[in-house]
This record gives structure tokens, sequence and C-alpha cells, in this order.
């Protein structure tokens, strides 16, 4: 199998998203300059797994680690503070660089604090989860707050992307589940062929050639959106589908009881529910449906506090003046954004229930 | 008088730094855009004397305000989360502005939470100290960490400055010092005729025109320099004659017993008194000391524990392999950067302090 190479580009850099199998074990190839050192931030689950290789190509003489909890709660304040005291300790400086080695939350937060570290220094990540390659294209790093997710953040594109497909093999089924879902995203936002093509895919069943296929298409897509819209003014605003109600749902079930793209999978739905109601019948919502239902994504979304997932929905950063902005399909590879209002939501959301408990 | 507008080219944007007098009065008139609500932070200080003035002159409809503590301590991690909180309880979205009315630590903080806040948004500095007119060029924001200043920052460019120097009437001799310390140091990295104009001044009996000249003349130099280096990677650095030691003095004696400028006065000598040893006896040390003695600066530094001012010396953002790298001038206006040894550095410190405590 063959390394693919994208070339992403930002108004600050050119860089390039490696894919590959086995690369994990060459990043210091990847490198573009001799950095004085080098500080590693993991998870302890990808810590444990995959460390070591990185750990073992890197010739370096000062290469440090952080190994944090994994899950979503370190996209904190604290965290944040606390990597940067590790990087003042370690003797970081602005020569040296900063690796992201994991999943989103990993990306975001290590990308958020070397975007900030002495007003900003090198990173480069590793994903090593399917998700993963949606956060690791368009530079978008932050971190959480309490009452909101991503509300504290930079645009700060990394210096390179390594992504070894090998690392995608300990994914659990609930993971690639969640990966898959912003793949279909990205499928439905850019043309019928290719989400046709993804609803073939068979995720208990899937074959590596097959993944990296996948994910070359899917970072290729996004890697076009984001170039033309760095700072998410206009048609970035399409990579939101899915994402409005996606991100209440996760909020209001709290984060971690569902996977981040379980909850986009049901916000696409939901989108797609809209847009066949407002534009065209022809709209694929069944297709995705029985995709969605044949990969064991957990579908049985009730609402007990209709108005707390409305007022989660306003808390989007996109949202201008206090309106909801919707991402819907006029068809197929033709998204729109479109201010709803709160009883359209509602209405809207109610019927959707309604067919999703029916089925 | 008149308004003066220089125009500042950054990487992202242009922006004009407007210096005239009573023009805190007529902010809106200098916005370039509607935004959905603006959110001014300033100090308790700077608030009574200064927030009815600016907020008389504001027609947008939604604008609030946050009022924070006066001193170097509000630059830290607690009070950068409690105003993204207020952003967010406020409504700000990202077509908000928000407004730093203050002096530096009102600038360097709002600014940085403006550089993050939904990943950034508008801002505009309205400074009202002499030393603002050095951080409100450049685009360098930041808090500090426990460990060091400055540490946790980004280079964000405001959308302009908005420079009232009737505010300026309110400052102490001790801020005026201060500022004029920062002055000084623009004319030694720029030319021997502003230098010894800049000398004639007596800071006990300053006019308007007088300041507003000078403020405009350290801004250009400024300006010109930031242009052309915007993230500090090679001329930038010699705006940081004096702050090697400045800083380590600072941090030595405790934030506030010293004010920035003065701390950086004494280093600006110490400069010279390195620069006149290794490279010409021709520079103005003897100049510099009589006019900051004229002008009441406190000069009786004298050292406790030599060690830990080299280690804090050590700290600075700038230095790469724990090298002290210190601004030095072969003449005046021609400024350069010279690794020293922790040997040297005390060497110099030594006679440095000798020749003081002589006078």
């Amino acid at each position: 199998m063959e390394t693919d190479e994208i070339i992403v580009h930002s108004s600050s850099h050119d860089y390039p998203i490696i894919i590959g199998e086995g690369i994990r074990y060459e990043v210091q190839s990847f490198l573009k300059k001799d950095y004085t050192s080098i500080l590693i931030v993991t998870d302890e689950q990808v810590g444990k797994l995959y460390l070591r290789d990185v750990l073992s190509g890197l010739s370096t003489e000062n290469v440090f680690h952080s190994i944090i909890p994994s899950g979503e709660k370190t996209k904190s304040i604290e965290y944040f503070y606390q990597l940067q005291t590790e990087a003042i300790r370690y003797g970081l400086d602005r020569e040296s660089l900063m690796i992201a080695l994991g999943g989103g939350v990993i990306g975001d937060l290590t990308g958020f604090v070397a975007s900030t570290f002495m007003r900003g220094i090198d990173f480069v990540q590793i994903p090593t989860t399917i998700l993963a390659h949606d956060s690791s294209v368009g530079g978008k790093v932050a971190i959480n707050h309490q009452m909101g997710k991503n509300l504290i953040g930079s645009f700060y594109p990394p210096k390179s992307v390594i992504y070894d497909v090998e690392t995608l093999r300990t994914l659990n089924q609930k993971e690639i589940r969640s990966g898959y879902a912003e793949l279909i995203k990205e499928a439905l936002i850019s043309d019928e062929f290719t989400f046709r093509s993804f609803l073939k895919t068979n995720l208990l069943a899937l074959s590596s050639e097959e993944l990296q296929e996948h994910l070359r298409i899917g970072i290729q897509i996004k890697a076009r959106i984001v170039e033309s819209d760095e700072k998410e003014s206009g048609i970035r605003k399409f990579l939101n589908l899915g994402h409005t109600l996606g991100h209440a749902i996760e909020a209001e079930l709290g984060y971690g009881s569902l996977a981040h793209g379980e909850a986009v999978a049901i916000g696409l739905l939901f989108s797609l529910h809209v847009s066949e109601d407002l534009f065209s019948s022809n709209l694929p919502y069944q297709a995705l449906f029985q995709w969605l239902q044949q990969n064991n994504y957990p579908l049985n979304f009730q609402y007990e506090d209709m108005q707390s997932i409305i007022t989660k929905m306003k808390k989007d950063k996109k949202n201008v003046k206090n309106m909801i902005q919707m991402i819907l399909l006029e068809e197929i590879g033709k998204p729109i954004v479109k201010e709803v209002t709160d009883q359209q939501v509602e209405h809207y959301l109610k019927s959707f229930v309604g067919k999703l408990v029916a089925k």
C-alpha cells in the first residue's frame, strides 16, 4: 500500500498530510527543521500503544512527553495551563516542537497550547483515530469552556499531519462509527458519487485499503473547503452539517455517552429531514437511515427536554444575533446556510423524533 | 492640536493608530463595521475616570463592560477565563467587538481574550498610559504564567488604536517615567537626532504637544520595525533593548515595586554599559544616566542574589538553547543581538552595580 500526500494551503503556510502504513516509526524524516526540543503530548490509552514507536524514530536530542488522561475532560483550561507549565519546566523555547499523538481531543488541546506557548511554536499532528482526520485539517484548535464546546481557541494549522493507518486497527466499533459519520458528512457536502460509494462500506469488515482511500477522499474534500475559507466566514460553515444538533445532543446527554460522530450522525439525519421538507423529497434520508442502522449507529434519540436542546443549539459559535443557523442540503453536494426560528426547530425536532420512534 | 494617524501593516490586516485630544468621546466613528455587541474591558482606576466618556460616544445597541482590578496580577489565567465567561454570558458572538480601555495590562489581557474567544474576534485598543503606546503597536498580546511574564499569548493585532492624549493628563510621575523609558529605547534603536531631542524633555514640565509628538515618533519607529518582522524572528528582537535585565529586575523585586519602564530604564543603562565595553566608548551612557537622574528615575539597583537575576534573565522567550541573548548597541541606531555567557553577564552586572553605587 502506498503513502498518500495531500498538501493543504493555509494563509500562514502550506503543510502536508501524509497517509500511510507504519509511518509513526519515521516521524523524524517528516520534520522540516532541526528543533531544539520536542514535547509529545498523548493520552494514557494511546500512549500505552504508540508512544514507544514514535519515540524510537526520533533522533532529536531533547525529547519529552506528557501523558494526560483519556477523554474530552482534558480539553479544559486546567490541562491547558498544566501543559504550559510542563513545556516551561522542560525548557522548551521558540525553536521547539509540540507533537500531538492521539485523537481529536489531544490534537485540539495540544494545538491550542502550541499556538499560545511563547505566542506560538510549531506543532505536528499524529492522529490515531478516524475522527481526527476531520480536526487535523483546517487548523482549528481549541479547549472547551464549561458553558460550551470549543469556545476558547485559535486558527493554527500544524506544520504537518502524519497519519499512520496502522494505528487505526486498534479502534473499537464505536470509534469507527464516530469517524465514519464525518466522512459521510464530507461526502454529502461534496457529491452524489462519493456519498453512494461510502454507503457501500460495511464497518464491521473494513479493509485498510478501503479506509485509507476514504480518508484520502474525506481529507481532500475538507482541505479544498478550508483553503477557500480559512476563517469560517463563508462556505467553511457547510462543514458544520449535522453539528448544530449533534453538539446539542452531546451537551444534553453529557459528553462521552455518545461518541462525537454518533451524535453528528443523528444531526446529519436531522438535516436531511429538514431539507427534504424544505427543498426536495429526493434527498437520501432513507438511504442514510438504513446504512446507519445496518452499521449499529445508536439512533434512539429521545428528547426529555426539547427547550434545553434548542437552547443548546443556540449556543453554536456560528450563530449570529441569537438565530440558529442550520446547514441544509438543497441536494447532495449543494449545502446552504439557513436561519431558522426556535419554532421551526421545535416543529422539525418533534416530527423527526416521531419518525425515528416509528421505525 | 491636530489628530495624527499612523497606518500599521500586519500580515493579517492594516490598522490605524489615531492620536488626538478628546477622541475617546468619538469611538463609534472610528469603528469600521457594525458589531452585534461590544464588550469594554477596563480596570477600576481607568474605569472610574474614562468609562463613562467612552460609553457616551457608542451608539451600538448592546454595549457591555467588565471592570477588573488594577495591576499586573490580572494578566493571569484566572482573569483570562473570567473574561471568557463574561463574554459568553453577555452573548457576544463572532461579529462582536472587544475594546481594551486602559494601559498595557488591560491591552495585553483583553487582546489575548479577543484572540481566543470563539477562535478570535475583533478588538480595539484605547490606551490610557504612555507606556501602552509600546504594547499597542505590534500585535503582541499575552498573559503571564506563574513562572514567567507573557509566556502564554498570541500575535493578534487590533483593528484600530484610539489614543486620546487627554487621558494621559491623569498619569502620575512614576507612570510618565515608565512610559518615557520605552520612548527613549525606541530613540536609541532609531537614530542619534531623535535620541538627543528626547533627552531635552523635562518630564516634570511636559506639554501635551511635546508628548503627542514624541508618541507619534515612538510609534512610527516601532511600527516600521514590527512591520518588517511581525513574528520576532529577526530585527524585532531589537525592541527588547533593556528588557532582558529589565524583566529580571521586575521579577526579582516583585512586579509593581518598580514600574515596568523604570526597570527597563536600568536595563537600557546596563545595555549601554556592556556596549561601551564591547564596542565603543562613545556611547551615551553618561548622557542617559544624567537624564534619568534629573527625571527622578530610581537607579539604586542593588543585587541581593546575583545568581537569581541571571537565572531570571535566562527565562527570556528570546533565548535559544539556554544562552542569554542580549540586545546591544554598536552605536546609536545600530542595535545587534549578542549571545553572552553567564560568566560575562555576572562580570558586567558587578561592574555596572559598582558604577551606579559610586555615583
